[in-house]
């Protein structure tokens, strides 16, 4: 019964980001929850929700952020 | 005080069900929290907020959601 | 998939209270989103968390809350 | 690391008043954490996210709320 | 109707500090959002929630982080 | 700057794997997000914060569930 909620900035994944994101997250998710016992068993109790947020309502150290600014620091 | 936060598909709730689904889940909850007491004491005090995302950012068991899956789900 | 999350004071629901008000509000999400299928097709991927946050913790109006103050409200 | 997370109505807060929010919040709640140490300490790993919800989808007492009511209130 | 949500390390607030922290961001909020009108209209519908978290339930970087963390942080 | 939060039941997962997984989603996310670039420029602005909810609060389909419940589940 594990629930993921990941926030990230609107429009930087790709809709086959999200889905490897949304497979890829709760795999390791319930790997570990279930370990000893296989994942399967609870990975079909296993939520992942994607909310998106415009990157200027999300501010880091108190400026708002951009896509600008992400995307420089990914160049960096 | 009750704080009620309710996530659901994007697109699935015309405005009639969102208005009705405030009005029963907010009684319901003040009611119970109240009692012995009527709710309406504390019914004011009780926010109820729906927050739509996309099925597609809506992962079950590891896979992105759809409406169609929701549509075959609900007809099944 | 409606998720439902609820935030009470801690310390005011008992376990009974709790699991009344998991049936209760799922029951409603259900019904109202799966109309004008049946309610138990959604029922089971119907999720409701309750979540206790210490009446100190929660502010109405800039001033923390106390039990005292709900208790006054529900007897008022 | 304070993580802030504000929702509000859908089409109130204009980008000035967005950016002015998050500025001002972040330094008073890294300011009262950081204390007796300076706010700029904690300051860069304070991050403020604000949400905003459709006024139809936000229920006060029970019945969905608009940006009409939220106008009468404001020119109470 | 804002709602300010909180999360900071569990046991670095003191109550005086906690609230401090619900009145001054309550009240930067609603003069924030109600202005060109007083933030008195808005305030008694402005609601500011602190949740503690164990700091070694927060990852920053991919890391646990610790009061220890926190303290050598504010102390740097 | 992606924020990710994982609410689990209380009292199922050890302090090792609460590390485990924070620092194993941190990287799917970071590295998922990050692409083509490498996950490190986006890591350190990647959090992953681990709720720890009774079971007795969260219902599944209706029904409060319980560590039995889970055990049960994982055994089968």
């Amino acid at each position: 019964m594990p629930l993921i909620q990941i926030k990230v900035f609107e429009g930087v994944l790709t809709e086959e980001k999200k889905s490897e994101m949304i497979t890829r997250v709760t795999e390791v998710v319930a790997e570990i929850e279930a370990r000893p016992y296989p994942k399967e068993k609870l990975q079909p109790y296993t939520w992942c929700v994607i909310e998106e947020v415009p990157a200027a309502n999300w501010g880091i150290g108190g400026a708002p952020s951009s896509l600008e600014l992400l995307k420089a620091l990914l160049e960096s």
